[in-house]
């Protein structure tokens, strides 16, 4: 492993293709029992949502979290994708006319512009709840425990003390748009947070890390959680709508507080090289183990989309 | 228990409040860590659609199937409730306007009329990840075989294959009101037909049951399903506003295809009582466990709301 900036890049890449096999098959389960069907309509519009996007940045992290503790690639997918579905629907829920309003995620018509708006909230619905099937499967994990506890996470994360309630906390930010640092933290950190740093403990979990080793992946991903939104917010003034495939400055034009706006270009840009910097600390008792997540961090605070 | 139809209607009533009592705390948990908050709005807006509602049947079923294999009520409310938030958080996605667009619910406001479209869709999306969090926890079972099995129950009952398939099929149905009694039975196994049965069989897994007794009580639900289905939609001609709580003949006036437009109305009762029937005979090898469960599916099939 003598560059792993390359081979971090190369697993990026191929990891991303083992999540999307992963997912076509879970979207493409025919499985049925009796008298139950699997609407055409609906599954066209979860692979919409759910297939061909992103760079699975969150299954790339359970992926190379779980390696630490010798987990394979193809093992650990399984409950990235799971995480995967969930990142999605919360996108095909954020896009709709009632929240964000967004036409365009990832450089295509969002799920209810390419569908309609009944069949989007369905369609996230349906990816939630695959999420938790996933999760419940053998395959994920073959100890009930472990997979209990996957469950356990993701919901905590996911929910009312994480995701969901960032989102809740978001669109009250866009009525009142003068909120204190604290509150902008509390904020990112679970809304975009919540499930970078759920991403890293469970690779933990899947490799039966001590409490400790968990520990340190749980305050890794919060580390990185935070990095990420800060170099979103970095992005949404500096980058433009191609480069990112979305809409850009609209943060700003809704007058949202961010960091930026508290802190200032610069101070911000520092603020992220700091992140990094304690992001590696934390992995150092992993010694080279933890190389490609070392590259990930770097990566998800320099990228530039 | 010389009188099994009174015993069931106090059983009823008490086993509402006990899981009335066990929302209210899952609702008002506020076990935080860190950075993490939990929006008033979007807990309010949860209590509003899960609390103080109707006559929690889907958790009756759980408790009482449970009681079968000798689980105390406490003890399976907890799935039972878990599975209420599923029910709940679907009523709040149907009912918002891009679905079937109600204002009314159970005499009182829709959650998104109560509150936002933003916040009605983000409250439902926080119960059911909610339910996932609640079946996780040790005190809904001790054994994580049993909790898992749960889990996967759970997700594939309310996905795509089961009750949010469902309600796609049901809004595909109303633009293409002619449908057979096959695509009828299955939109409706699938949209109400499968929390039901799925209760049931909740029940016989907390009851740790043998392969025979969960597919008896699978049965017993799927039956039941069927027959719940069919007196709303009796109910939904015969019935009035005021004692339903919600808006009626809505299915009629869409020109949704329901059983009754098929059969009519004096047969679809004939068919009504041959489920019961059927339920009855699903449940003998309980003998006497089983009147509680034998008078639940007579209400059901009988109810006047």
């Amino acid at each position: 492993m003598s560059n792993p900036e390359k081979e971090f890049k190369a697993l990026l890449k191929s990891h991303a293709t083992t999540v999307e096999r992963t997912l076509e098959t879970f979207l493409a389960d025919t499985t049925f029992e009796g008298e139950i069907a699997r609407p055409q309509r609906l599954m066209q519009a979860m692979s919409h949502a759910a297939l061909d996007g992103g760079k699975r940045l969150r299954p790339f992290l359970v992926m190379e979290s779980a390696a630490i503790f010798g987990i394979s690639p193809q093992q650990a997918a399984i409950a990235g994708s799971a995480l995967e579905c969930i990142h999605c629907y919360s996108l095909v829920h954020d896009d709709l006319p009632a929240m964000d309003d967004d036409d365009l995620r990832r450089g295509k018509p969002t799920t209810h512009k390419a569908y309609d708006e009944a069949t989007a909230i369905l369609a996230g619905d349906a990816l939630l709840t695959l999420a938790f099937d996933i999760l419940s499967r053998e395959e994920t994990h073959s100890a009930p425990q472990t997979r209990i506890e996957l469950v356990k996470l993701y919901a905590q994360t996911a929910g009312l003390g994480g995701m969901v309630g960032g989102q809740m906390l978001d669109l009250e930010a866009e009525k009142q748009p003068v909120i204190s640092e604290r509150e902008i933290l509390t904020l990112q950190a679970m809304k975009t947070g919540a499930l970078i740093r759920c991403a890293c403990e469970a690779g933990a979990i899947l490799g039966n890390a001590s409490h400790e080793d968990r520990q340190r992946l749980h305050e890794f991903g919060k580390i990185i959680g935070q990095a990420f939104q800060l170099a979103d917010d970095i992005l949404d003034v500096t980058s433009d709508a191609e480069t990112m495939g979305k809409q850009v400055a609209k943060d700003a034009n809704k007058g949202k507080g961010t960091l930026i706006s508290l802190y200032g270009l610069g101070v911000s840009q520092q603020r992220a090289k700091d992140l990094l910097a304690q992001a590696i600390e934390t992995l150092e008792p992993f010694r080279e183990k933890a190389d490609i997540l070392i590259e990930a961090a770097r990566f998800t605070i320099e990228r530039k989309n």
